[in-house]
């Protein structure tokens, strides 16, 4: 079909006081409904019943470790093991640590501020400090280069991964790009698994700063919606193979896997960067909480376990993300005013309006009370150059609410369009006739 | 008595034969015990069993959160009660956070290396940086001088707190002291109780510079060994009724009232500083772990009941002081070689020995397989002036071992001490002599 920028103004007038009627009934509806964020739903959450309670009384780690007490900063052997084998790394090569990957994140580019990322290199916080930020990317690591003055440079996000062409010319010439952000699979928010190209490129690439470090936030890597599930190259043997050992930090948590406030968090890298992060973490504390990651271990037992009770999570949130797709086919399949991503894993589904729809349709929804994602969020600065990129988060609303939430968006974009498709021609027609006026006057 | 001091030489290195025997025989018991940190003993561990398990599936907080998802960085709203009523301050002057109140003063002091104390003031990081180090102090405080750059300035403690005098008179003038290290309550480790005196004057001192910040790690607050327990002036409000409201930052945890690796850990400060401190924290993490939140408030419900919980803690803790009392009475009170402080709370002994014999006791109690805390560890840089001071961690121990520990530990302090004074005789007798070949030569 062939969509709404072939409809002549007055058709489109009239659909937009229909739509607008539609609209109007939504906001009667008094809805208050949240799609902002990746939280798991109650559902999910429930998968993980019995674990704060599975210890009875047995508090003691495989090496004889007490959990109750203090010590053991590296994370217990077993958590370490565990977790070493949700990314594909040998137990040394990990820190299991409290519930907050980002905290991990954050702490490790607060010590590359003081005092660099090896005993051999400067502080970042000697000079200017740029990162490289697919876009559209994660919010919160954008958050963590504003907070730390660091500099940020977009880099577009394609169907395999970011632009590696483009993150190798920079990376060559720049000594002051120091880091790249990244969400390797199903990534935030596109859902884009980076190919097995795009992974061995940025662990063999020449970069102009020696210090230069990969930020591989894996937080969904085993996340999967779907019985095929997307694979992803394991990037630290590629850096060793490239002999690149100390290039990449690899972040994850079982935020979703088990709760998203009280979950274990982990970071993976060479054994001498992980010896490193040690012994500066074992100046911040005594250690992390080792109950919890004990909890974890006992719930767990092994990846196999794992990977079954990720297929749970998966059949709560499969028919969520379906509905999402359906909607969005239904209402904006034909109209030619938005395009969508179809994640296989991952919590988001990424949208594109016509340029310069974004935060109007994420206003008009606000303003009927479901709140998404705050337009330019998946930018750096929070600017969206094109202001056509949404996240939608389905996970948490029950179905029925995502349904109205859907609708309603679907409405929004659908209004957002038409008025910008208006506009734009009243625009033409201004300029057109000043044209006209400056020709005959 | 008079003490080793007053004997002559002969009696002294029979003495020392004797002891010798003494030590050689705990030699071979081939002991391997740990007296080097402040840790819980397992049956105070198991005061708190039950807290992990004691949600029975009910997981929201009283705001209705579920404590299992995403947020709350400021930490549950019970959770901030009770805590802000253990310490004496307002709900809204609290932040419940981590396991880990080190961590809270590491990444403060992190934060105000890179971004100041207050919105209004410079970045520490960009000009020298000194600490105020009331010793013998608490050797993860002066670490994490150290790992910051921090040029520590030694102050002693006296028996109602640091030399407030001579602090007072360095800050007056110096714009580049920051801070200041304070165990104000049952101090680390000496056991001191600030005076109301030294809290008013700490709270209301003039500082040249305007950023200047106590950080009162307040561990031990309600560690009582007595039925008479000390009372600290509330330093918060001292503060902000001498015009100063920002001045402290009190930390505490409950690492020793729940699990020293498992609690929560807390810092309280003016509404201003939490609120910057909040928003700061909300770009390291989306939130602490609240279900372990939930679970102590739970568990400990209020002020009172945590009370009646220490007196069970007090009461296993009182006879092991009390044997290392009783031991170094008997084994060295009359001695004249060593003095140590008699505590009415908190986790340590401080005791000194002779001048240049702290190291020496250490070294021969390891050797003789018992570790006690580093000498020197209770000074800023692990340097000890006079070398005679050693913290006596006495609560982890079952009570035999620990009268193993100070047996040996006493013995290894009376051979020292004369080796020390037969070298001293010694070195006397090659002065004196050279002094006479000089006079006749």
């Amino acid at each position: 079909m062939a969509g709404f920028t072939t409809y002549d103004s007055d058709t489109l007038r009239s659909l937009h006081r229909k739509l607008l009627l539609e609209y109007e009934g939504f906001k009667q509806k008094n809805l208050k409904l949240d799609m902002s964020r990746g939280k798991p739903c109650p559902e999910q959450l429930d998968l993980t019943d019995g674990l704060l309670s599975c210890l009875n009384g047995d508090y003691l780690a495989e090496d004889g470790t007490d959990c109750r007490n203090y010590g053991g900063v590296e994370g217990l052997p077993e958590a370490r093991r565990l977790f070493a084998s949700c990314l594909g790394v040998q137990p040394e090569e990990i820190i299991v640590s409290g519930n907050s990957s980002l905290a991990l994140m954050h702490d490790l580019i607060a010590r590359a501020m003081l005092f660099g990322v090896d005993d051999q290199e400067r502080p970042w916080g000697e000079g200017p400090v740029k990162f490289l930020c697919p876009c559209p990317g994660y919010d919160r690591h954008f958050a963590l280069c504003e907070l730390f003055k660091i500099e940020m440079i977009p880099v577009p996000m394609r169907d395999d991964g970011p632009a590696i062409d483009q993150i190798e010319e920079l990376v060559a010439h720049d000594p002051s790009i120091k880091g790249i952000w990244c969400v390797p699979m199903y990534s935030n928010p596109t859902g884009v698994t980076y190919s097995d190209e795009v992974v061995t490129r940025l662990a063999t690439m020449k970069t102009k700063a020696t210090d230069f470090r990969i930020f591989w936030d894996n937080a969904y890597a085993l996340h999967h919606l779907t019985d095929q599930p997307d694979r992803l190259l394991n990037i630290l043997e590629v850096c060793r193979e490239a002999n690149n050992p100390d290039r990449v930090y690899i972040f994850s948590s079982t935020s979703k896997i088990s709760y998203a406030g009280a979950g274990v968090a982990m970071v993976a890298s060479s054994v001498k960067n992980i010896r490193r992060l040690a012994r500066l973490m074992s100046l911040q504390t005594i250690g992390p909480n080792k109950l919890n990651q004990l909890c974890h271990v006992r719930f767990f037992k092994d990846l196999e376990n794992i990977h079954a009770h990720m297929k749970k999570h998966a059949a709560i949130l499969r028919p969520k993300f379906q509905l999402v797709q359906d909607i969005l086919q239904r209402e904006l399949g034909d109209k030619k005013i938005a395009t969508w991503t179809k994640p296989r894993g991952g919590y988001f589904i990424s949208l594109n309006t016509l340029e310069g729809c974004a935060k109007k349709v994420v206003q008009l929804a606000a303003e009927a009370g479901v709140i998404f994602t705050k337009a330019g969020a998946t930018f750096p600065y929070g600017y969206d150059p094109l202001d056509q990129n949404i996240r939608i988060a389905p996970t948490y609303p029950p179905l029925h609410e995502l349904k109205t939430a859907m609708e309603l968006f679907s409405l929004c974009v659908q209004l957002a369009s038409i008025e910008k498709i208006l506009m734009d021609r009243a625009a033409e027609t201004i300029t057109l006739s000043s044209v006209q006026t400056a020709k005959t006057g």
